[in-house]
């Protein structure tokens, strides 16, 4: 791209204040298996994390992997039953599912990182007792839930510069793996981390008013106003568990949860460093 | 086990040199993928390393996973072609190894080790720029050799008395992965870490003097003569290429070598804390 | 010793979990002027403590010398006057004392725990104002009690890796010596380095329900316990003050309080990590 | 201004490979008393100074301030006598040099710098002994050369995450001022903080092979090819002091020196972060 | 000056209870304008500070400079008019109390310290937000109070073991400068740094009972003392303003404030390591 | 005292450029037996040790106790044969070397220093490591020579401002104990610890020209000036070997030794701060 010089310089300027103001914070990013279907949307969401860094952010990545979880279960001729939405997780699948997310999901992160430079180490929950997990429901299997995060892995890599991203598997006492919602672990690792903002990157635009009308993005909205809007209708559906996601971090003390269209190429510098912003910005009571 | 309380006294008495000898050592240990055959010889493993890790030693592991690689290769139906016995690896062969080292040898190695307390952090050589490798040869595809090796995230992991675990896998500066010889890294990494010890856990008896008789096991060697017993013919066929790793390390600085027998129940501790010793060391000449 | 090489590791990993717990924990020791009788004894327990410090203990010795004391008073031909159990000490009766625990006792721990490596450090309560003492009784001469403990010097040397080894010599604010007792003064450091542990090596073989049946033996009591015990009558004699002086250190919030019998070779390492131990652990109400 | 949102991203990501490569980086900025003559180039030379701190390089700029102490010593009334270019200072002219550089400029640059965040410290090289100096000639009174350079106070400041402006008075050991050329303060003070960059903002637009002709500018050119431009006359007059300043700078050892247009409005963010650059960049032999 | 040797040392160990008493501390010491009239006095003050400094006090100099403003304002033939004593001060005004007191005060004092070695650095409030002002009254112009201090600045720079002297300039948030009393920044530096002494050198003899009469100065008084001095008369006119900075000074936590009297030569040493003393202490009530 | 004011200051300031000119130097001090005699000496001893330790000078005192050792083997009944001038030392008189030296004349040096503060901390050459020793001759017993000496014990201690009290007891690598000359223990504690001062507090003058004149003092020579005063007689007798052991050191790499009268009061203090100096300073060829 060949830009006027004048122009470069005024965006420059007008990302000054955001780079000042976001300088030394943490910033918990959650990235969705589906964001990876796109070779080029792996790679902007790179550029967007490196730049992120550079100007001295200290991004965590949280990544999931359904898709290609579900993928590989297939190629090996294996069916999966559900039970409200959770894939029931025999020992079998499970190690399928790491697999997947370790040897290849956080691999393919790590690599896009990398070739910015040597910035991105990836781990699993499992490494240095990051997260300690409990079976969510006996008929579900190794499906776990958070029971508690020990960050510390996290806050030495992060203070050596570096950018850690996370595989969502957690271990109990015993060792025994279980296979964790994405989404939990971001916020449980957001409120351990007492990051400062927790970005989700999602499938929708944000929160709409309408949902069927993209002009009715939300952009700005406090959990009361939240809540209220859950209680009068105007958030409804699949959205709800959403905007729950985002409610429960702030309860946890996290400053500023987004809801970001992670189809929107460069979504997150988009968000960060220009006045435009994308999607959906949830604050504590009192802070809008 | 009941021990006799003055026997075990004698057994710590008689360990007391060891620990003081190398307390804060760094020891880099090759597990094979072989080695992983058996649950039990896996928790001995874990057993002996930790307690390695709570005497003051620094290890840093290096895994394998031939074994496991051409099991799941077999499942997807795959078959794999063979050079001078370099698996020829493609892309999808690739992914499947990255899978297999990673997602699963990996795992299960950092997950036994912190049965024993949250020690242990699964590293691949993409992480945080570890490993740098280059193709091999146009004819093996993705299989690669070490160029160079960037240890500061290992040296940052030990300083807080953790433990590394290491994946084969190294990336050429475009992000390219490449699957690398387990031998090779190991010795790479005991060069670039400074390494006292690097010891590599084989399914031999160590280095003989006949290769059919178990009594002539030479238990000290130093480099020349190890080079000598290669000229006069009395170490002879696959006993080369193992001795051949060993001499290439302490030609890298590496202090002592040390070949183990890993079917032998409890080999490390065995060889580094009694007096019984298992297998073969190889030091630099003028230290024997 | 020639142990079976199976039994070795048995023993090793018998103490794992021992070594693991106490792993950073401080340890203070009192080490009677009676231990000190036999050469053989003394040898044991630099070998002991220096094992504990080699798995990652941080001892803490203070001593007595009650009978080389009076050993020397005889020599010199001076005779003591008794008060309560306390040898009344002029200021010519002091000069003595102070040879005896500072240059004699006191060297002889230090150089047999230096045998095995530069590790111990003497100390007396004058040095680096560790140990402030006030006159107990004017007709008891310069015997002293603590009014106060700077543990400073204890805790860099400790954080220095090395072992201090303290003389019970305290001083006012006029520089004026003082002799403390033993027991005494180990709890005020335990106490003010807030350690986990405090080992009393004695002469008896714990706290015995019926002081004539050793098979009576109460290995594990709680403070309020053990206050029932006395109350009782089952603790009698001579056992109450010692097991005040548990009872006190446990006050000063100490964890976990020792009587061992230190005439039992290697005592310290069969308690500490066998599953046998020896002698009595008194602990906090609450903990046992 | 508002901008295309994709154009700012466009922007943004052209600017990450510039700010990763001086990431760290030491720049010192000669900042001349013409370019302050307006208060918008002050202004924006702030905003680009403030941006290159945000973004992990560390700016210390070297002032002058001739435009300024002439107006100044002419509403006092007073005349001053040229030799070679240089203005004879006696002791009432270096008083008001003095409080031109000192109270003035340098406080006028801090504030300007301190309005976007409490990042800028005045100084004069007489603080913590930063210059020394010596008289250049006894014609012309306290105008002084450099003799060391004590950068220990500027180190620390820059480790503070602080950005130094200093003031170009130097004193002997017996506390006597002068005032030295501010091109020389800067080069000296590169080389004494071993800087990767020193940039002089000039006006003129660089180096240009026609002095006449702006399009004939050289954009880079190593010291070898200055000197050969020099010998064949394509730079003369003028230019020759300028560009001798920059090859003195790299025989100082600093890696680039730049001669920048500073009536270009934030011609440094220009030069720094995007593809256009403005003015000359001479680099040592063999690197460029 | 020659002296009887035995008297030297007689000197150096009176002076050893100070030293040890004040090593360490931090002393704001509040330097007059007029106290500056006299190169001597200037110097014998340097000589003070570093002396002070040598045996391990850390000063913090505030210097202001009313006679020096006032002599260069009626050079540059403008006039002043002043308001409850204080000058009104327009735009112009400010930027030659800006240069008079940064410029030339500050210089002057920095360069009379260094003389003895690199350990003073000048700064002014505005530099790294070390004081934060606003306007006391719309009819005085630039004349401020202050509203915060940020000592971080101070505060690395004495850890460097460096000596600050601040000018008496602050700024608001929009880097719009002001002048303040000294006396006031020299009390809200102290409280900011937790200071344990607040020297003023003044030109009054300390506090008098008879403001006539030198022979009842009272050398210690607590706060409460003073205020009924003032409650009964005793304290009146000149003097009221004086003990009341004071008082102010030990409201806001500083230890002891001293008036002391900057006529006679070196002050600072005879007040702090002679049994002498000059001047008045005011201690915080049940101090004295 | 009641000094004149005037006096003390100039007192101070007559120190000062001697403080500055030694702050932060290390001296080592030995203390010879014979300057305890007197109670008096050993407190002005303290005094000045202090003082100097007050202005930042790190004081490491070595000292020995000839005769103490001697009036107690006397009262203990028991003769001793001397060997060249060296006390045949067996078993049981090394017993009270020790008692005496650590347990005696340590333990009065420490408590005459903390009557001033918790600043000294006595050490034996056993502790740590700190003194390595050989026997010197079969017929002396355990009469020993310095082979090593590890500093840093020392050089912790005096990082944490206190100040090192040393026995002049080794020990060999068997942890046998040794009694070493202190004059030699002085020399290589301040050759290990690269020493600026080694300071021998004796009972003489210093160095005279004629023996019988204190008129003749000579109170600097180079290295090469001694040996040339050795050569042509002007140094005899038992001048010889006191000016040996200051040129050894000198060799050692200490930058000056000083041989100081102790019987004069406040020699130290004299000496370090006064332009009187007391007695000789040797220098290494070149720095006079």
């Amino acid at each position: 791209m060949s830009t006027d010089p004048t122009e470069a310089v005024g965006v420059l300027l007008q990302a000054l204040p955001y780079i000042q103001r976001f300088s030394g914070t943490i910033a918990v990013v959650k990235f969705g298996g589906n964001a990876m279907s796109s070779p080029q949307l792996l790679e902007q969401f790179a550029e967007d994390i490196v730049l992120m860094h550079s100007v001295g952010i200290k991004p965590v990545i949280v990544h999931g992997g359904g898709p290609q979880i579900g993928e590989w279960l297939q190629r090996l001729g294996r069916t999966s039953t559900f039970v409200d939405g959770h894939r029931v997780t025999d020992a079998d699948t499970l190690e399928v599912v790491q697999m997947v997310l370790i040897g290849k999901v956080n691999s393919e992160l790590v690599s896009a990182l990398n070739v910015h430079g040597p910035v991105a180490v990836g781990l699993s929950g499992q490494d240095a007792g990051l997260i300690e997990a409990e079976a969510r429901h006996p008929d579900l299997g190794f499906v776990g839930d958070v029971t508690s995060v020990n960050p510390s892995i996290i806050v030495r890599l992060v203070a050596m510069d570096l950018i850690p991203v996370v595989s969502t598997i957690g271990s109990d006492s015993d060792g025994q793996a279980y296979n964790i919602n994405a989404d939990a672990v971001a916020s449980a690792i957001a409120e351990a981390l007492n990051a400062q903002k927790l970005m989700f990157l999602t499938d929708v635009a944000g929160l709409l008013g309408d949902v069927d009308d993209p002009a009715t993005l939300i952009q700005r909205v406090t959990a009361a106003g939240a809540r209220a809007l859950i209680a009068d209708g105007t958030i409804a559906g699949g959205m709800i568990p959403k905007i729950e996601g985002c409610l429960r971090a702030i309860e946890y003390g996290v400053g500023q949860v987004h809801l970001i269209d992670g189809r929107v190429p460069h979504a997150l510098l988009l968000e960060l460093f220009t006045d435009a912003g994308v999607g959906t910005m949830v604050t504590a009571d009192g802070v809008a």
